[in-house]
């Protein structure tokens, strides 16, 4: 009886899944934009076991990890801690996308444009959500955080990480946009390296932020829908140096 | 001496306005919008006087003030209270244009796009930042407000509210739009009724809401450079229903 009911309410959540997949491509459907939906990542900052990453080179000796704000030059020579989680594996630039991949076993998706599905935004901060978005010739990361910057008052921070240099980050334009009840908005900014660590770009508020209040009028069912599109062009076409 | 150290200090002023103008219209310049600086109006909410308009109409009995969240079904025979400063002026519809440019002094601008060119942003909250806006034959007030909803952690809320009926508001749309450090915002949305009191939907979080650290991002010398644009189109072009 158990199973059935078990296999029931697993129908249940696919119908829900498809549902809501079903709306987010209706938003989205100009230019038929693929549509992922993604689970929350229960953030193992807070969770005693540590994950099993085997470091993946060795025969460079390994400096620390990078630091807030810190510029690295050489960045393609340098390894850097994973920006999820905490994580204590330390590898190269290039071995990122496996890591991410095969440890913490993040969707890989491609094409210039597609959406974003988080659900079960209701969870507790801290939460991530998070996917990589494979385009021109690149790998980014979209990371979406519920965090309490304000102790009670949780946040949704998004943003669009290269898996690349600061140099080759700056090549590039990311938009993210949120589109419901007669409401859009929209964010765009040169993504940032991955390099510089995802805690400090959210730390310094630079991302699409959005209140919870916000977040709700955006959300439907508790899946929120972000539309996620990236160009090459350096230089926004109306704005003019300052 | 001291006239002439005033005098100098006048003169650098408007310089300084001047320059910050000039910049802002480089940054919205794609159609020659109108840049008007906005001066910071102090909340009138926590001072001992009271403002001294006069009731505009008397001929009708007039009913108490709109609440957070009323429904106003035939507003045009219903006062309000003045949406701004907790002033304690109630009037008719007809009039609250005459009575916010009388009384409050709050300038009025011409023309489909505009930029809001608001100044001292450094200002303690509370701090509001107004501006009329007319166009396509109705009257709109731009409300940009620092306020901690958080204590110690001010935040802007900028919105848009049209001088008319929640009826009449359905028919247009606003967009806000800050353009800086290659970095853009956009928010668009259906304009609220000015019926439907401003706080209401500050503390709702419906408009476009900026941390500090953003709001920084996008200022220049401390000012915020808010693009406007107001169009009629009932459904946004991407949106279907939800």
């Amino acid at each position: 009886m158990l199973f059935f009911t078990q296999c029931f309410g697993a129908v249940l959540d696919l119908i829900h899944l498809r549902f809501q997949h079903y709306k987010a491509k209706r938003v989205f459907s100009a230019a038929g934009q693929l549509v992922c939906v993604v689970n929350p990542t229960h953030s193992l900052k807070y969770a005693p076991t540590r994950c099993a990453a085997v470091q993946a080179s060795t025969e460079q000796s390994i400096l620390p990890p990078c630091h807030h704000h810190e510029v690295v030059h050489d960045s393609q020579l340098l390894p850097c801690t994973c920006p999820l989680f905490s994580c204590p594996w330390e590898g190269h630039l290039e071995v990122v996308v496996s890591h991410l991949r095969q440890t913490h076993r993040i969707n890989i998706l491609q094409g210039a444009e597609i959406v974003f599905l988080a659900t079960d935004m209701h969870l507790p901060a801290p939460t991530d959500w998070i996917i990589m978005h494979s385009c021109l010739g690149h790998q980014f990361l979209l990371v979406l955080r519920k965090q309490e910057k304000y102790e009670g008052h949780p946040q949704f921070f998004a943003t669009m990480m290269l898996i690349g240099t600061p140099t080759q980050a700056d090549n590039f334009t990311y938009r993210l946009e949120l589109n419901r009840n007669q409401r859009r908005l929209k964010w765009e900014a040169t993504p940032r390296s991955i390099l510089e660590c995802v805690d400090s770009v959210i730390s310094d508020g630079d991302c699409l932020v959005l209140n919870t209040s916000l977040a709700q009028l955006f959300s439907d069912n508790g899946s929120l829908a972000i539309g996620i599109a990236i160009t090459t062009s350096k230089v926004h076409s109306s704005e003019a140096e300052m």
